[in-house]
């Protein structure tokens, strides 16, 4: 008997709060920081992941908590140096850590939130066995991030590129969960390197997903398509310089791709969209994220995590 | 037979040398913003005391070089961060890697060579043994770092804060120095956590240094006192602001510190250094330098790295 997302989340969230809660409950402005990113809200995937996935292999779920615990902790923390990076201001609502605590003091928070999660790896049952690979997926992480600000420098980017940048950016920390607890759940080494490749996956999906949603998104949002103000390069930015035909347009997307945020209107967004859609960019877009929907679905770690994928859809149905 | 820094140096520096930069090896901006870090040089100390103590404690000394490597490579990442963080410009003559790289690449340059070090201590022989110790090492260091930036808008520092900083920001990873080597030496635990309580005092002693050499340090230099125009709290500083007598002298030795970098002329920067003489905090300074040099001569561990903290007073000896 499997359990849905929604079970998982109601059984598992308050331990995985509460535990992430004390790992950064000391004194002094570094665990104020952190209290406060945290208290910035999130889905908490990266974290309610291990613990569910080990329940639905018919392990005790508590195997998977401290994991769960590391890994949200480690994405938060990369979370932190992403708005330090992007000179974001504001994330859910609220002041970045950079801007309520200074760039100096936020470096040293997404910096101890990765560590802290480090020393939580090393606190889990399996600690040991995977801690290198949790150490090689931070470094994946760091690496796609590197990519990401290269590829906003780069005049034709690739959507080969951006899959490297995806799979480090968002793969290899969906991967370490996958990898992390099905060991955890005890089963056997092939078994764990094929759920690995399936996280890998997952993250490009959801990137994807997360690329398409900033264009297609539902129009009650207060910002759409904030990739192009902000000059990121999403899956059909590349794909329109990879393969448009319309060689004119795309210079003009990307035109309007690279022009400082601030001088970026919203008729030249929506005018940016516009040549997406009229390329076929977004089109191509929503074909692969469903390709790669069937493909999770059709994988036999999907079964793990009954729902997820499907959900990942919902805010982009109506597009596709 | 014990060997001296010197050789030390010559036997292990290119085998040091060698293994760090192949660990930098890969293509793309972080790699190479990480050789260009390394490159711009440095006394290696962290990276040749593990082979140094291993060989010292008459063990094969390769089996410190992988964890010389691991902790040379988290040192650099810590200072490629701290440059960020002091909005320094140039170390040892060369722009700073966020100067010629940018800040966002910066940020993930140290946290890659921070992971890469991480990576080298699993790969070391005793790494399971230690990476938990090594990973603490690397909380204390941010904790130091931040405490460094609260101390600086602390109206009223303490020397024990001062030592909580240094302890952190400095100790910590000498600390995993001594412990790291002392344990990869086949010694017993109770001489392990000696040397790591050496190495803790050996920072401290360190950053003490630190902080006179640039208050009494010749005079050949191009600037002196620049702590005072970055407005640091160094060791004289605090007991200034705790036990220095001429309160007004401690309000305008303050008013100096805490004045913004641009604004601090360098005939401010020497009434600065003035009050701290009068004052008697840089008698204080030194007289607890030396008595830290007689309580680290006197520790069995000091057996193991002969010469060295004779070494560090050379610099300063002229004032003692």
């Amino acid at each position: 008997m499997t359990i849905s997302f929604e079970e998982a989340r109601e059984r598992f969230l308050p331990a995985l709060e509460g535990r992430m809660h004390e790992t950064v409950a000391g004194a002094g402005v570094l665990f104020e920081a952190a209290r406060y990113h945290l208290d910035s809200g999130g889905k908490r995937l990266r974290g309610l992941l291990p613990p569910w996935i080990v329940a639905n292999l018919g392990a005790e779920p508590a195997r998977g908590l401290a994991l769960g615990v590391a890994l949200e902790l480690i994405h938060n923390g990369t979370l932190v140096h992403d708005d330090v990076q992007d000179g974001d201001t504001h994330r859910r609502g609220m002041p970045t850590v950079w801007m309520r605590f200074g760039l100096p003091q936020a470096v040293n928070v997404g910096t101890t939130m990765l560590f802290l999660g480090v020393a939580e790896v090393l606190r889990s049952p399996v600690g040991a066995d995977i801690i290198g690979d949790v150490n090689l997926a931070i470094l994946d992480i760091v690496a796609g991030q590197a990519l990401e600000f290269e590829l906003q420098t780069n005049p034709a980017p690739t959507m080969a590129q951006w899959d490297r940048m995806a799979a480090g950016k968002t793969g290899a920390l969906f991967a370490a969960c996958f990898l992390a607890a099905t060991h955890a759940a005890g089963r056997p080494r092939d078994e764990v390197r094929a759920a690995s490749r399936y996280g890998a996956e997952l993250g490009i999906y959801f990137q994807l997903q997360d690329d398409l949603l900033d264009l297609v998104g539902d129009k009650q949002r207060d910002e759409a398509a904030t990739d192009i103000a902000e000059g990121k390069i999403s899956w059909p930015v590349a794909w329109a310089c990879e393969v448009g035909g319309d060689r004119d347009a795309v210079a003009r997307l990307m035109a309007i791709v690279n022009a400082p945020r601030l001088d970026t209107s919203s008729a030249m967004i929506a005018e940016a969209v516009a040549i997406l859609h009229a390329l076929g960019a977004i089109r191509a877009g929503l074909d692969r994220v469903r390709d790669l929907a069937a493909s999770l679905l059709a994988h036999p770690t999907n079964a793990s995590v009954p729902g997820l994928v499907e959900r990942v859809l919902d805010p982009i149905r109506h597009a596709l």
